[in-house]
């Protein structure tokens, strides 16, 4: 059975995601719909990036990632589909591919060859998109959908910044319970320290210096860092809300200071 | 691998929508489940009418709806199945399958026999309306489940009003990115338009007098007006939400008035 | 099809319940998932119990449901797998298990034996009891899961107190419909009541003493009680929300008197 999951922010409230997910079964009787989420902010691409970036391994290749967030047609825009790690993508190319890779490169990136006038089209998500996850759910080739082309449109994400001793990040994805996720990954952050002690700083004056492996490591209450299931440095709260306790929201700059 | 598609006012976080779901794949354990969605605001059945309407026709033919709206027993009232464009829609007859319908006729609509008394069922939409939409979703024969009926209960829906040139309509539905849908559509518009300019006029002086295709052909922020996804004249900000930005809420009149 | 249902305080916004179903049907790609619900408060033992204890009977027997609550690894804890009236349950060891089964006995209770260092696992939720959920749901025995074990971890769960003539309760859910439901089961009412009349009392001077079979028996806005889909003994009000309107929220006291 294929699989075609779902990350939009048409919410679950409306007629959308229903629409789309017909659209589908009435092209894919069989497919597999797995929901990553409809509630992405509305248009928010970094919002979508990240939770799709963790999602997707999690599932079997081959699976099709199909994106549904700014999707509508603008003259000289263009749908692409991307083979990536095993996986294949399919959205507006507004950007999000671009974060989605980072600095590898896909496997086969195409611009999805439009068969209608798009300028009178109401749902290209329905239309363009939903027909292009099924041709490769279904087993053909995503060299089929269109010309192959260079690089997806590229979308600037703030990386961390390493001065000296210190890396310099931000918070970037609050979730459900509260948890603060900053953009330094665990990559980084081992490539810097080398086995030093290190200081995270946020906020005025609160620091953590003790890296944890479980959010329940300190008592009920307290705040600790660790790295969570996104592999990104991440500052919780055992059973509490991170972000309104502290008042870390996204885009407030943390900074980790290792010592030798 | 029928379908049965769902549209409630359970919500998600309960355990409703879930014993919904138990009793149907205990039923018919291959059925493939899709919610249009279970956030209906209670007893709300012009919302419901709205979403399913809009929805219905994604789907596969044979699809089977049931609606769990208003669906309580109550002394008098019944339940009722009905074939409609090719798709089944089971529920209350409490009105909502004469707004679906409007001015069409049903191809097959039958009253559900009762098999139980159901004074003493607390849960008759999984107890009647379950077993029902399983009937039909088997391959079974609509007609099986009871007697024809004439027509389904009918409820009032305000229609817009045409003055001259001049179409009185009203604010239908405010989807999650808040887009104005009103209940104006694309038929009646076209129909009384002929060719003709036109200025919709809504809250006391807003004006718009240009037909978009798209929400972006307006610069960000700004209004505009279309005919969206759901074939209903539209008011919408180009990414910003219209009904809170121009104070419009269901049930507001607005005009539009055509122009020699 | 077998089928795996989902109990979760993960939310449907992040990513977390999407990789925990990618992480499931890449073990097990046939298997049917139903979501319960993800939206159970954070860390709230006792609300997902409620919520899974009503709906778990309506599945067919043999459905695994795996519990995602307050699942993080602690040094001495345990993850469990039980069977229980044809179904099987698994998860942590924190409790809910006890509150389940109330006074009955498990047909099986394993402890789910560990075949990584769990100090380093970052989601035990699908390391762990994916893993375990899956082997069940494949059609392989619970006991080669890992030892049997006496009983969970207990829970003390407030029980109803009768007092002579009376039943000293309290508010145990509210439902999303507003619905005030207790922890009086039909069963003890009925056995305290023995065809006598009653008076429920709650808040200062509020009280009802007709037991209603739906919601609708009451003129619309009137308060009434009832044996709901849950058969716990349920304070409502006839397409009102009882909660907000009576001020009726957990944990608050209810009262049942018998009249001679």
């Amino acid at each position: 059975m294929s699989v075609i999951t779902l990350t939009t922010d048409l919410g679950y409230r409306d007629f959308y995601q229903a629409a789309l997910k017909g659209s589908i079964i009435s092209l894919l009787p069989d497919v597999r719909l797995v929901d990553i989420t409809h509630e992405i902010p509305s248009f928010n691409i970094q919002h979508a990036a990240f939770v799709l970036q963790n999602a997707y391994h999690y599932f079997p290749k081959n699976t099709v990632h199909l994106i549904g967030i700014d999707t509508v047609f603008q003259e000289g825009n263009r749908y692409i589909a991307m083979k990536y790690d095993g996986h294949y993508f399919v959205g507006a190319d507004n950007g999000i591919f671009s974060i989605i890779l980072g600095e590898n490169k896909p496997e086969d990136l195409v611009e999805i060859e439009l068969m209608q006038d798009l300028r009178f089209l109401h749902f290209p998500l329905a239309d363009i998109l939903v027909k292009a996850a099924c041709h490769i759910a279904s087993g053909k080739d995503i060299k089929e959908l269109g010309p192959a082309i260079e690089s997806p449109v590229q979308k600037v994400t703030l990386l961390p910044i390493i001065e000296g001793n210190i890396i310099k990040g931000h918070v970037s994805y609050i979730d459900s319970f509260g948890n603060v996720i900053s953009n330094i990954s665990k990559e980084l952050f081992n490539q810097v320290q080398r086995g030093r002690n290190f200081i995270l700083h946020f906020k005025r004056n609160e620091t953590i210096n003790k890296m944890s492996w479980h959010y329940n490591e300190v008592a009920e209450g307290e705040k600790l860092c660790l790295f969570g299931i996104s592999n990104y440095l991440e500052i919780a709260i055992n059973k509490g809300n991170a972000s309104s306790l502290l008042g870390l929201y996204p885009d407030e700059t943390i900074m980790v200071e290792f010592i030798d």
